[in-house]
């Protein structure tokens, strides 16, 4: 999906609700046990019910591997089911990154098997780290810059210093420097970033670097982030924000009603959003 | 396995080579083919002939991932079966790195399903992305640090600020303060660090921050590190290496015999590594 499909889907659906398939066998509903793929049945349902109130979709890799290779199949199946919806985007939640033929496998794992839209990939290795998931045309990387958890303290938030070989204008924090440097990487239309909605305030210092880049917002909801801050701070003219919400919404029950559930709180974040893209 | 464990089975090995399964469909021989699990037959036949001359194996969890659900089906009978063998150190290079409860379900894929001894986790998400794969009893963490590969001066060896809120008593770059601040999450017996062989001569550097720790230190051969080097600036009184080859030994050749020349790669890497430990 290109950068302008996106956004003819957001202003479409008045939503840039992302839906976080977080599935965990421990809280999805007993019934579904009887199933023969319980993780795939509640995906579908929840995509069912959902669908037509958000534009994208981001399964989190680590619960489906957590189940092994039976894990590994629903993930397979999710993304395929995914695929037939043309007016979604999928992402990848895997916060992959190695070393170049490393990535390529990855990447081949995730837009060569799987089709996905898009992944989150983990700057630290640098350039050759990222790269080769920039070779699938049409495909996108959403780098980490600035992540929602506590952890973003210890190495994200540190200041550089200045002057030196190492030193892009202006650089400031090493989040900033993950921004500016790898806009050489990539661009608006195959690059996205993860910017936790529990530092909002943050995203006007965000957007002075990336103005017009999509952005992937984690946190609002169950973090504790809040959904007018992120738009306050990080909307632009195309809207370029993806904001997150998983077990808020997927898990709003446990009983044979959670679809419905699901839908009616999707339902109200893309109110939300309605109102809040009414000023673009 | 315990630090002094290892430590035991280098002295009676003579040997502190860790042996990469990077298992890829494409590279091994054609008769495999015939087999119901290619990949696992290869990485068994590797495992067997070798498994005298190395003290750990680790498979590069990209490889499997790329093939689906069949592909983590072969990582987990790899897994299985390298717990037969009690003197050998696993390790699931998988480079992951999440917020707090995502990390704790990776935990759960790698320590939980698998039963690895240690994981690669990538530290940008710093202290609760990394913790919870601590909280598993007599398990590891290998957190990235330095890697071998270019894209490591982007953002690892990038001076930081002096002074200030973030500073840890003499920092100068990001990898240095990765290895002093993540010593207030683990210990010298749950903790070791990556370090590529390619950058050999910053191991003495290394080492002042992190004497006693276990470094696993890759980029030795393909990648074009020195055994040589990397043992006089990175060997500590423990040894305090594992040194990975992955491609010179597992793809030695792509015949039948492909298991034989693998071993007479290891041995000759285990045949440097003894001359080496003998200074100890």
């Amino acid at each position: 999906m290109t950068r302008q499909e996106l956004y003819s889907e957001i202003k479409k659906k008045k939503s840039f609700l992302c839906i976080g398939l977080d599935t965990d066998l421990k809280k999805i509903p007993r019934h579904l046990h009887k199933s023969p793929d319980p993780i795939f049945e509640f995906n579908k349902q929840i995509i069912d019910a959902t669908h037509d109130l958000c534009v994208a979709y981001k399964p989190n890799v680590a619960f489906y591997e957590s189940l092994g290779s039976v894990g590994w199949e629903a993930l397979e199946k999710t993304a395929d089911y995914l695929k037939k919806f043309k007016d979604i985007f999928t992402i990848a939640d895997a916060k992959r990154g190695d070393i170049g033929n490393t990535s390529s496998i990855y990447a081949q794992a995730f837009f060569g098997l799987m089709d996905f839209d898009s992944i989150t990939v983990a700057p630290y290795m640098g350039e050759d780290s990222v790269t080769p998931f920039l070779e699938y045309e049409g495909k996108w990387v959403i780098l980490l810059a600035l992540t929602s958890n506590k952890g973003a303290n210890d190495f994200q938030l540190v200041p550089l210093n200045k002057g030196g070989a190492h030193e892009v204008a202006g650089d400031v924090k090493m989040f900033e420097r993950v921004l500016k440097t790898s806009q050489q990487w990539g661009n608006t239309d195959n690059m996205m970033y993860v910017i936790g909605a529990t530092r909002a305030e943050m995203l006007a210092d965000v957007r002075k670097i990336v103005p017009e880049h999509f952005l992937l917002v984690p946190g609002v909801g169950a973090q504790g982030g809040s959904l007018q801050e992120v738009a306050k701070y990080g909307m632009n003219k195309q809207c370029g924000l993806l904001v997150n919400s998983s077990r808020n919404i997927i898990y709003a029950s446990d009983k044979e009603d959670f679809a419905q559930k699901a839908r009616e709180e999707a339902r109200k974040m893309q109110k939300e959003m309605e109102k809040l893209l009414g000023k673009l």
